[in-house]
């Protein structure tokens, strides 16, 4: 559907409800959300979600993404409080990608890191950019940096 | 890997070729790559890299996807001229999705807009929220709208 609005001008409307329904899902039923802070451009992680997830975050504009290794809903902030505040959503041109512009609690990476980007290539090394602006145990109830190592789940919280 | 070295401090470094052998690549080989605009933080567009596709974008400078529609390299830009200069390539906590800092020359869609994302939820409608920088059949060469609708890959060029 998409395809065949993506050369109407600025401002055309359509019913979300259409739109959405047209969204290019992967074989899991799941599609790739970029979340980005709406005022400072910043990326701060990607993440999946499932139909119920998306409408869940339209619903009540606190973002939920669909933990791949969990098999079930995450609402994102569940365990370390640090939420998302939807304040918009676009679809690509393509209906295969989300970028939500959000209002993110604190940082957005489980390390307590500003966001989850923070392994760069420099030359023929990978340098770590960024210090934890919290410590994980403190995110995590005690559980902790080496216990995130061992037994967390590997999605952000 | 990366999870053995996510709590060490701003300014450690590794080997770029145990960080990237440990990145955790689909079933189909592939990774999610997000372009974001280096200078603006403009979310340009979200596409996939297979290892041949990061190694050559690592080696020239330039962007280079692999198009899943067409199964093969997508030197980004080969066919609009429109390419993506790389300023700095991010891995994230997990090593399954990488963030890309380029420079972008001309729009980044393939409709001609400056990125993929123009379409936004606005209540129970989608909006378009941006109009085409060039019009699409200048970067096509005559093929043009109605052709890049009826034939052209779906991946955005």
């Amino acid at each position: 559907m998409l395809k065949d609005i993506e050369n109407l001008p600025r401002g055309s409307r359509f019913p979300r409800s259409e739109v959405l329904a047209g969204l290019r899902l992967n074989a899991d039923g799941l599609i790739p959300a970029i979340a980005q802070q709406h005022d400072t451009g910043e990326v701060l992680m990607m993440a999946w979600m499932n139909r119920e997830a998306l409408n869940e975050t339209l619903a009540t504009g606190s973002v939920c993404y669909y933990s791949r290794s969990r098999g079930r809903l995450w609402r994102k902030g569940e365990s370390s409080g640090q939420v998302q505040h939807l304040k918009g959503l676009h679809i690509d041109c393509d209906g295969d990608t989300l970028l939500l512009r959000v209002d993110q609690t604190g940082p957005a990476c489980h390390t307590g890191r500003s966001n989850c980007f923070f392994f760069r290539v420099d030359g023929d090394e990978v340098v770590i950019t960024a210090n934890p602006l919290i410590d994980p145990k403190t995110l995590y109830g005690g559980h902790g940096a080496s216990g995130a190592k061992a037994g967390a789940p590997k999605d952000p919280q």
